[in-house]
């Protein structure tokens, strides 16, 4: 044989799970996205066929919905604990067990200035993660934010690059920043409360996002992930992924008009990409 | 020659604009996505290639830029106007000008409670819509909502319908109710402020959608279309599209289990779609 | 009551199928996606939630899957008919009945020269499409084409058209025309061979469109109508929209460097967009 | 400072080119989109502001086009290594530079049985990927495939797996396979020719899922990557990824019919997805 297997992985990927809790005529919903992925000695799968180690993706997929019904679903951590634990005593083939969660947001309708009881309007395409991963020796712990689409039409300048033959990008000390945060977080060990941290991080980002004077997109990262690590102890280090979404000024003046930032053409493609992590000390 | 010309149109679509207004420190943002097309004696260009009648659609982008720096943007269906206006005075050649125009949301990001002057963060994916159209006779205009996503967890039932050889459905007098609005309504008189109309028939159909006891998506939406033609006295008709889209309850019973309208599998596809038009009598 | 119904419909979108016929060893497989829609006397439904005169679209699902078991799937036309049937004998309640169904293209993988009797690799995103309709009093067909990419690279100018004040385009004789092919188009009656019927439609545009020399996109659409009328008797008239994406020729002058139409940038917005009827005479 | 820059990395993203080569009246088209990135010593941009190591994401787009001008885009490995030298020749801030290629597939339009000089029509979503990486000591190569979409309709089995409590699946001797091939393989060294390499690959992997008898997705993605790296010796090793599509047999028994694998629900979510290197020995 002149291959041999190196590192594997399967599971159940997009297992789209509705969870409503009543508290009476108030009903509390959450909609979730699980990837489910085991590690492990999958040798004589791979190699002869033989499916005896095997937990099929199918059963990942039904045990999803089961322990949906006999655990919390949130935090959406506490779920992921609950899934990668019965997932390793599933089946003792597996050395590791992952998973990921996304939760889509909805909101509750306001009728006559009153949330609604069990009525839901959208939120934003904003996503909030969970990636749990599990061995024989324990838990690990991550959280993230997905889509969180942000600007600002001031307080951002690009300035004093290198130039070559071939720049044509004029420098600027007045420009739009627009950027859809991609943000994933370790923590050293679980937060007393993970919806508290998730929250206190989002918040840290944003905040850092509109109050920063930027001098470029890579230094706003870094504020913003320092920002992050400030605001939760347990936050021991976090990946930001931003992309440069550039908002180009349209050349008015071939009109004989003046454009003072004012009229701008967002573009999708191509985009910046800056990426960095940020690493408590 | 076998064949002759029928109906045409061409334009511009998908021309992207970002606007900002500024209010001392204080900035007002608009991004939308903006459609134009001219119907008219087109004859020539089709037939002969002549080229002589035609406003280029690079054309119909510059200008939009340029309307977008001397006129306002907001309330759209007021851009709208000026941009058909301008259309038809730009070539004798068009009969008629159609302007579609989709508002994208941005919302203030709060920092330490207060709605801040320059940052925003992205809305849902729900959009605004305006639509309007002109003849060297007047104006017509039509608003829109796109993509807004509800849900409702009770208070919607579907019984008493045709059985077959091909029903597997049960009867249900608790299920969730999900669907994404399109709604499409036509004025026929320009309401006196676009902002309020849009409101108001925005409000109608989301406290209806949250209020109704519905027996079928069917009744509901003609009790949202009747809700919005009450809203507003302009609103002459309004053509609803409602998807289904079906939350499975998950079978738990294989697993000892009972599922009392607590576990959902949310679908994509297949999805019923129901659509119909209310008219003002 | 302020409000009236107008027209309405209801149905299931999105049912997705795929069909195997076995022929030995040798497989045949069809994938389809099938809209079916209601037309009717549906007033008690949407006005009192009476559920009475409803079929649901639940069976809708069912029906489509049952009848690819009982009857062929291919031409796709043949099966909108059966459908169609079905569907007004289902429920006398029912005045009209749409089906509109997409072929996605699966080819043979080819394994040593030769194509493989059951393994398939997925053809273009193009999809052949078909529309049958019916009323009380019988049924009427069109076909179609989604989503068919072409470009040439050579043999389409723009000249001659209006300049204003915001005109910037400049004239060309030599610019790259890619577009994606919408058409939908009318039977008279049902050709003796869907299949054929379809490939020769299909021949015609491509021939056309790669042989025309090319004034404009609305010259050339002209052209691939008109050939398409001329391709199959049975095609009362066709309806053909067009997008023109811009490949722009990339500025290299400024790096000193000449660009003789070799290096472009594809875009996707904004897009020009030409639609026309073409009828036979 | 509480946190510390950890690894970065910046760059340019969906940089769109389309390269057009004549030869005499019969025209070569190329359409790639280009993503470039560097890491380096970035510290001073993060932490300071400091702009003075950044070559801007505008400049490395203007350079691709200027390179695609001045070097041959095809084949793409040799494409990325040209990009890879210029820019960390245009920056000695950057200890690496990364590219990765995705070719888009157009293929000539036949015109009476001949493939058309000029016109094209675009090909399957299937993506040739090329990923090049340098240091100052050298290049490294990656080829791979996206989004190649292959099914067969039996020789597919899956039985003898783990069943637990929240086991639902049957057994099957004959099942759909169908998967969406992601692959990337490392070359130990550059292969003399890059287009015939990166053809034998997926010809091996094409042909290997065609002619496999298999009894799990891990079974044949093994077969897959071995014939892989059997079929080109600089292959070093192979990742693929292979969702695991499920083609759900529709339950016609509730009909009184049967289904004897001949009808069939294609799904997108969820699915398996299975993950493995395999590496030459």
């Amino acid at each position: 044989m002149p291959a041999r297997l190196g590192a594997t992985n399967y599971g159940k990927s997009r297992v789209r799970l509705f969870r409503v809790v009543r508290d009476g005529a108030r009903h509390h919903v959450a909609e979730l996205t699980v990837d489910v992925a085991l590690e492990g000695a999958y040798q004589a799968v791979h190699l002869e066929g033989d499916n005896a180690a095997v937990l099929p993706t199918d059963t990942m997929r039904n045990t999803v919905y089961a322990m949906a019904k006999e655990h919390p679903v949130t935090p959406i951590e506490a779920f992921g604990r609950t899934l990668v634990r019965h997932f390793l005593g599933a089946t003792h083939h597996a050395d590791g067990a992952r998973v990921r969660i996304a939760a889509h947001g909805w909101d509750r309708i306001t009728v006559g200035g009153t949330p609604h009881d069990h009525s839901f309007v959208r939120g934003s395409a904003e996503r909030r993660m969970a990636y749990v991963s599990a061995t024989r020796g324990g838990e690990r712990y991550s959280a993230g934010i997905e889509d969180l689409e942000v600007l600002k039409t001031t307080r951002s300048s690009f300035e004093g690059y290198i130039k070559d033959r071939f720049t044509t990008l004029p420098e600027t000390r007045d420009r739009i920043f627009s950027t859809v945060v991609s943000a994933r977080w370790a923590y050293s060990a679980a937060p007393a409360d993970f919806d508290a941290a998730f929250a206190a991080v989002r918040t840290a980002m944003l905040e850092t996002f509109a109050g920063h004077d930027s001098k470029s997109v890579q230094q706003t990262l870094f504020a913003m992930g320092t920002a992050a690590i400030d605001a939760v102890p347990e936050v021991s280090e976090i990946r930001l992924s931003l992309p440069n979404r550039h908002y180009l000024l349209f050349d008015l003046a071939r009109f004989g008009m003046e454009n003072a930032n004012e009229v701008f053409v967002p573009t999708s493609e191509p985009h910046g990409l800056i990426e960095a992590t940020v690493v408590r000390e």
